[in-house]
């Protein structure tokens, strides 16, 4: 793994060097982009995936959106420590962010998804999350809800638009559109010196020289090198840390769950710390309520350092300095399955059926 | 219970005159009015008051909001025939719509809270909803969320400002804003005779003709005589009527179930019918899907009148006249419960408390 997390640093000491990174004791720090759309992300599609990412429907009880788990009215996630799905279901993982998680390199915990389009079609049908049978399932709501055709006709210039293929292109153009640049550390990062505190640029500091940059480096503060393996670490990485005990840390084996080969034992995603403050509780388990306890558990297990409780409180501060910019949003309406469906049908009457 | 509705329509007929209703064929509605705020409902109560609606933190599990059963991004209600709380537990009833829910003489099926800061005190408690243990607990749980004692400070422009009385009225206050004017029946009403369709003016008039403004009058069609008991009827009235058996609707005795008064048994209020295309199903049992339907049952169970199929369907495209202008709305940020807080406060380690 230490090879894995080297490269890294490598990859991530070029790029550095390619965008001419220049502030003082930011070494391993980019700021975030302002824009991460795609040339075919029109405002039909975005429009549209808003919807389907706001719409209860498409879960099997109609309780359910992807907003209930990665709520944006909030961190991108959902406060507890596993999600709650369908009838009251909860899963094994802390739900993550999907602020910025257009910078992942991969989605899930295990990084099973290596695209915001495929993440999309798996909580639709998981048993514990939205619950639907399958996609079939879910393309059939949709197409039960008046509305919606003419959206997707629309936004895929197809009269036989409604696929889940275009769905989740949809609910992916809309993610891409989920980023908060303009944080303290960008600001910082641009050029305004007193954009961070000076308890923020010590644990920034501090942050970088105990290594936390190995891992958490690039724009997002998750790896470098989108799109291979080396986002992902092993964790824990020492595993005689009291830590690992006291917050249940060796038992999620992590990416071999999904690759099926135990060479990737208790590896996983590096997260995003991009807004970190605002999406307690923490880790694949959620165990752990705390920031500053957090900092304290990662510098153990992965890096063998052993934090002063001024140290956790200077690298949490630096965790306050990554809070961006939220983008003002207007609700998306959502199509009805009445209205002119029911007004145009011919709708069949219990009593006429039975007489 | 003819006696009650006779009154609502001598009041009403009353209340017309004042207002110079003169559109012809509309003798008995009047236009929904474009504003509805109480004088002391001041910008920072409504934007404290739509973060409580938004924020699914107020119930047990953290997944459950106001807008969780009566979703703004749709009808004001949730397209199920109950609403499923926490965990997964269902309710007996229908979720009625939260749109213009500021014009109902009371609020519930069987209006056991006269006004919306009442109503707004129900679900939060409620086992099967939001399942709080009591308004304690939800004061508890504002006061752990860091930022929100600050925003009830500032709407309320007091130091001790967290408590139930002042978030109730806070959620009112912004679903005093939750009306939708303008709809076609308004534009009518207003003079403008192409506003509303042929067969919509033939609905409209059957639905003065047969008798349905004897319960369905004033500016949200749900009964005039604001904070009586005029507002309840019996349902249903005509109880040989097949539909009664088909869709099981002498089961539920309605009104007698909050006030343990049995003359109330069988009386409902009459629900608002703005929107009602957005909000099926139908019926505080929410067992009937279409809205034809529902006209049919509503005449031949309250009126004894049996429609016709195009009947029916006039009736029901009289009602897509009664969808109003929805207002854009931005989403809230919803307060942190880390963030600041977490920051500045000295937090345990769970490895420091073992040595």
């Amino acid at each position: 793994m230490i090879a894995r997390t080297n490269m890294i640093t490598r990859l991530f000491t070029f790029a550095a060097m390619l965008v001419g990174i220049g502030q003082v004791g930011a070494q391993n720090l980019v700021a975030l982009p302002k824009a991460a759309l795609k040339q075919s992300d029109t405002p039909e599609k975005i429009e549209l995936g808003k919807k389907l990412y706001f719409d209860p429907r498409l879960s099997a009880t109609g309780t359910v959106s992807c907003n209930s788990c990665h709520n944006l009215m909030e961190g991108g996630d959902d406060g507890r420590a596993t999600s709650m799905g369908v009838n009251g279901l909860t899963g094994p993982r802390n739900a993550p962010t999907v602020w910025n998680a257009v910078f992942q390199a991969s989605q899930f915990w295990d990084g099973r998804a290596v695209t915001l389009e495929e993440q999309a079609k798996g909580p639709m049908v998981a048993d514990v999350e939205m619950g639907m049978l399958g996609h079939d399932q879910v393309i059939s709501r949709i197409k039960d809800i008046a509305g919606y055709t003419n959206d997707f006709q629309i936004a895929f210039k197809n009269d036989d638009a409604v696929t889940i293929e275009n769905a989740v292109e949809a609910i992916a153009a809309f993610e891409r559109t989920l980023i908060t640049p303009n944080s303290a550390l960008d600001r910082y990062l641009d050029g305004d010196e007193h954009a961070m505190s000076e308890t923020q640029i010590r644990g920034m500091e501090l942050f970088e020289s105990i290594g936390c940059t190995e891992c958490h480096s690039g724009p997002a503060l998750n790896g470098w090198d989108i799109g291979s393996d080396a986002e992902f670490v092993e964790f824990p990485r020492f595993d005689t840390s009291p830590f690992v005990q006291a917050y249940d840390l060796a038992t999620d084996l992590g990416r071999s769950q999904a690759t099926g080969d135990n060479t990737d034992d208790h590896l996983f995603k590096t997260p995003t710390l991009r807004n970190v403050t605002l999406t307690a509780p923490y880790l694949h388990n959620g165990r752990v309520s705390s920031l500053a306890e957090t900092c304290r558990l990662m510098a153990s297990t992965q890096l063998d350092v052993e934090l002063t409780d001024r140290e956790a409180d200077d690298l949490t501060s630096f965790m306050s300095a990554l809070e961006g910019e939220f983008p003002e949003m207007t609700f998306p309406r959502l199509p009805s399955r009445s209205g002119e469906s029911v007004i145009q049908a011919k709708v069949g009457s219990a009593i006429n059926d039975q007489s």
